[in-house]
């Protein structure tokens, strides 16, 4: 089974902070993600800094796009997205429209799974060519106290057998790793867990021996 | 009847851009909306500067929220946003989130309804203290050919029932209007109709001879 690809998500308040952090951590990552909170404070601008300094890492941005798929797209793919995340809820017209355009970029759309969505949504994903999912618990549902159970391992399995690549977030530590080793996933990702350990590189670093121990 | 607002939607590429556009229009609407385009093109910053520009419109920031919910808020109330929206499949945890910050600025959060969402899930936003809702045919579905029929107006009319103060858009033009007219429709929202056309000045007063025809 491949190894999954070790993803930060950098959820900061400014690019500077967003650049303390990949300067550490970016030669130990596979991935980075321009998260939520840096796209809606810097805008697209996060995402282009992110592909000039980084130009051999993937690099994602977390916009979690609901609508005008292909002007969205357009803005991240051409400032050098390579991966783009839409939210489960957007209509099937602003997927279609957001996959066209990454497509004509070499991109990929990930597909967002928050709250109610069904494996009948998910078939129509596919259908319109998108083939990677990201799997989470909120970061508010974290702060409510809410685990990793058997019902989450089965939804990704599922996803995963259904041709989804899978990537897995939601305050994940090492530790939760082997859960999951049944699973082809294509990344976890990492945010906080990361950038706020005491020391971050050591934080990293963890993940990478538990990935590599649970899928070598 | 209230009469409903008028909201421009600025979904532009860039702030100067959106400021030819506020130059000319913001006299004519009661609402300034920084687009979903707009903040994922300029960021948080586009809202503090519509808001610098503007300090007697209502100011929304149209982010479409799916998580993070307290950061997200704090980053635009504190920012000048008086409405910030959040996408319906939402956890109801993020909701939560969003809605106390919010309310510690005297902010409202609206729910963008996208996809699929059920009554019983507007309940518990009512719930949760969420008193906003924006219908919406989606940008896509509209470019599909999508029009607003019995059911778009069957749900509008539930949702406002239940105690929503709801919003619409998605393509309106002023001959729309007369179809909401039995519902306190809370604002109008209008972008590129608005913006691109020949004459927007012009334009933004047919849809305020509209609202004013049908609720006065």
């Amino acid at each position: 089974m491949k190894q999954p690809l070790l993803q930060i998500a950098l959820d900061h308040l400014d690019i500077p902070s967003a650049l303390k952090t990949t300067r550490t951590l970016a030669s130990e990552v596979d991935v980075l993600e321009v998260g939520t909170i840096l796209c809606c404070a810097e805008g697209a601008h996060a995402v282009e800094i992110i592909r000039s300094l980084y130009p051999d890492h993937i690099v994602v941005a977390d916009i979690k796009g609901a609508d005008a798929g292909s002007v969205l797209a357009e803005m991240m793919f051409s400032r050098g997205a390579d991966w783009m995340t839409l939210i489960c809820c957007a209509p099937y017209e602003t997927m279609e429209a957001a996959y066209r355009t990454a497509s004509s970029y070499g991109g990929e759309i990930q597909i967002e799974l928050y709250g109610e969505w069904t494996f009948a949504q998910a078939r129509q994903w596919l259908n319109i060519g998108i083939t990677q999912a990201i799997y989470h618990r909120g970061r508010d549902a974290q702060a409510a106290g809410k685990g990793w159970d058997e019902q989450d391992l089965e939804k990704i399995t599922r996803l995963s057998d259904m041709g989804f690549k899978v990537s897995v977030t939601g305050g994940l530590s090492p530790e939760d790793l082997h859960q999951f080793k049944e699973i082809p996933v294509q990344s976890f990702i990492a945010g906080r867990t990361l950038y706020n350990a005491h020391n971050p590189a050591e934080a990293a670093e963890e993940f990478r021996k538990a990935i590599h121990r649970n899928w070598s």
